[in-house]
């Protein structure tokens, strides 16, 4: 494997061949989306590792939940934002444009989220995910009141609280290993 | 359930009945650790929620790895005490104090890593567990080559990158969602 | 004029009819970007300040100078980046794609500088530009001797100084007044 | 010109002779001020960069706004001591000495402008110009409706914020090239 | 005096022999906590400094005062929590966890004094305490307001002012040093 | 006594009369400096404050010591600088004019310190005071020794420490009770 070719800064292989269940994972990936994301190859070095991933991400990106995967795919970027995550930034940045069909939405939750035009819904969660990823030591029930005043239930702050802490995590992996995106995304949904 | 029986500030139950494989894991906990903690049964109102972040917390603090578990549960510390996670400063505390046997290591990765008599390999590992926490997007490649200086392979940067992701997240669920530590751990391993 | 007309959160009109000069640099704007930049609209409620804020744009970011054309614009993005400024970062995002023919250099230098493969003297430049963003009055002599050793002169250093010094006003100036870019920028140069 | 004539860290001269209306300019100043600042002879190795510099300073300070020259003086001076910048801190401290007659003002100024004696006015003027030199991307509606509660129009908001924005610049600018005042400040005004 | 038998990183020796004045102290100190604060014999390299430092702090944390000894410990460890010192958590957390008899109480002053169940009492006097540590310049009249309202008189409000600013000195004089706790405080009270 | 005669914001007295030792020490004020300093009267509605306030300033301040008196004002200001405390900024910054004989000097303390013309051994002492004030639980081994290296003994670094501490302190008390600097010090030395 060249050094181009790695989806890090780490060299670590992907296992081979694959597991017969992860091939036909990635060859799903392959169909529905044009290309494995790296952040799959990135740990196929280890399957159990591998899987345990997909499975808290599934869950929290695509499972039934009271917010919609747009507003999963904006808690990610804002959050990839402030932690200024490469990876994080261009993968997620792509979903919110597809899911919303408005790529200046993507661009904005990128750049600065305040500069979105939001409902108070959408600026409660999105606050409540900046202060999760700021400050998370100073959140205090008045944080969750606000929710809940708008419209928020207990469940949906339980979604929001562990959405902005799945990307507080793959953030900081994806930097530390120097994680690299598949580059299709860059033209995707412009 | 009476409001002090809560685990969180949410108002969510642990499903009735439980799954008899999540049954069997609560009462495993009961018998090894004379409780379970609380946050598993924070989890507990999705199993589905519950299964995959048992998978990714096993695997990262439990498996294989050119990191023991006590320095996997340093990096815990360390990384709770810099966003000061109420419960996983007491757990995880805890565990540090009884790994090593050395309560005052324990209070140390609470109260500030550098107090601690450490020598290099530690060292490096919690400066850039402290660095993916505060600054992942400052993070490079002399980063993870002082690591490897200090004897790491590029796996170990993985698990370390892995393990303090992780707490970074837990860190922020935990604090967003109010959830309480077992009484039980503050005075163990005094 | 329209809520959705303006150019900014303030209720500020431009001149009417506009001085012949300005009218026909407006003209060349819609000629050659195929739009008047809303900055121009922002600032032509007093033709003086225009005037004024044209010619140090102008003499910064076309003038001879020993940077290129795009560092200036790398430099804009990044100080735009730090200070999260909407308008700034979509307007020159674009500037940066286009002048470079990389689309992913532009996302690189509003995600996260630091992923772009960058060689010394651009790495050394967007480091200064970083610092006199984050950190002016911590500059010393061995910041100014760090560019001279990666081949800067010391007109060069003048003119990185004032690129991102003038990028740490328009930013402000931009996100206190509510200026929006023109929609156009987002899908240039993809 | 030995290391002590020179008025930034930078090796740049001043051209020569200077064109005549420069030199008239400096006269002027020489006249007026005892003194020709530094600043003016910093920018002078490059006339056209000096004639956009003055131009934008002298719109900017001097001519008609609904803030007096007091109140602009004194908004550089507290983005200019929240940055640190010493030449402005020097220059523009002295101005807030001399137009207030009150010596006291300008070192309030310069140490922590909550510690003078302020109206609502002012109050919310200062306080608008430090959120735009700390945290611009944060300001939203909330804050521009504050000024205009406190008697501002739209255009002096646009005055404020300009005038914040340009001592971001200045203060930057000066850092990073190792500006220095001329030593006549020190004492003006005392 | 082997390294080891240090109470700080500094070579400085205790004078020999101690006054006996000092040496009472010292002895009354040795019967009733079972040890010399280590401290004491790091300021006894020099008893007139020693003095002072035990004049401030026995009048602040023992004499007759609106504040309970258990609430100037808790300002002590919060404020020390902040600072991260590590001697004065150890020292102080043991004072609170003895002077309340609630362990827990302790360890959350030190961990995250935002967890501990706190009346409006305490929780104005720490959040004062807090901002003192972090913020001071910023504190207004509304601050000192909001104590009066919890139930301050002005006296009490120079009290949290003075604990405060006390251990916002001892806390940077042994990490500067750095003191080292007497390792007697980690198991007591818990 | 009315609310301007006051040297706080905190309404309280001071004794009267005074003990003869205290009126003894206020009149020398009175004749040395032409004033008694704003502070002592804030300490003396309780003697055994001021007393014990007195004892560890004149210790710090004015004992024997291998730093200079001047250099004791120096960290003074260096650090209430850091801290924005005006009370502090305004009397120490008198001070450093007065014992330097340079004005300029005082005023860079002030403004920022990286802008004197200082030698290796005291930007290596204001170096230190500033780590003091900013970020103590960095301090390690390396720290001490750089001061070492430049020429400080370790008594020396011990009066560093406690200098720089002790205005941490006083910084935050005069802050947090408003206290007010007597008018005299602004035309000093300058």
């Amino acid at each position: 494997m060249t050094e181009t070719d790695r989806t890090t800064a780490l060299d670590l292989q992907v296992v081979e061949p694959l597991p017969e269940d992860t091939q036909r994972y990635f060859d799903i990936c392959e169909e529905k989306l044009g290309m494995v994301p790296n952040v799959l190859k990135a740990y196929a070095h280890d399957v159990d590792k591998l899987n345990a991933f997909t499975a808290i991400y599934n869950d929290l990106m695509l499972a039934e939940s009271g917010l919609s995967k747009l507003e999963r795919e904006m808690i990610a970027v804002v959050v990839s934002s402030i932690n200024r995550c490469w990876y994080c930034q261009v993968a997620h940045g792509a979903a919110v444009r597809q899911l919303s069909g408005e790529p200046a939405l993507g661009e904005a939750m990128v750049m600065n989220w305040r500069a979105a035009p939001l409902d108070a819904r959408q600026t409660a969660m999105l606050a409540f995910a900046e202060k999760i990823t700021k400050a998370s030591s100073e959140i205090v029930e008045a944080d969750r009141a606000a929710l809940r005043e708008a419209g928020f239930s207990d469940r949906d702050i339980w979604d929001i609280a562990n959405v902005a802490g799945f990307f507080n995590m793959t953030n900081r992996v994806a930097s530390a290993t120097g994680m690299r995106p598949n580059p299709e995304y860059h033209a995707q949904a412009r």
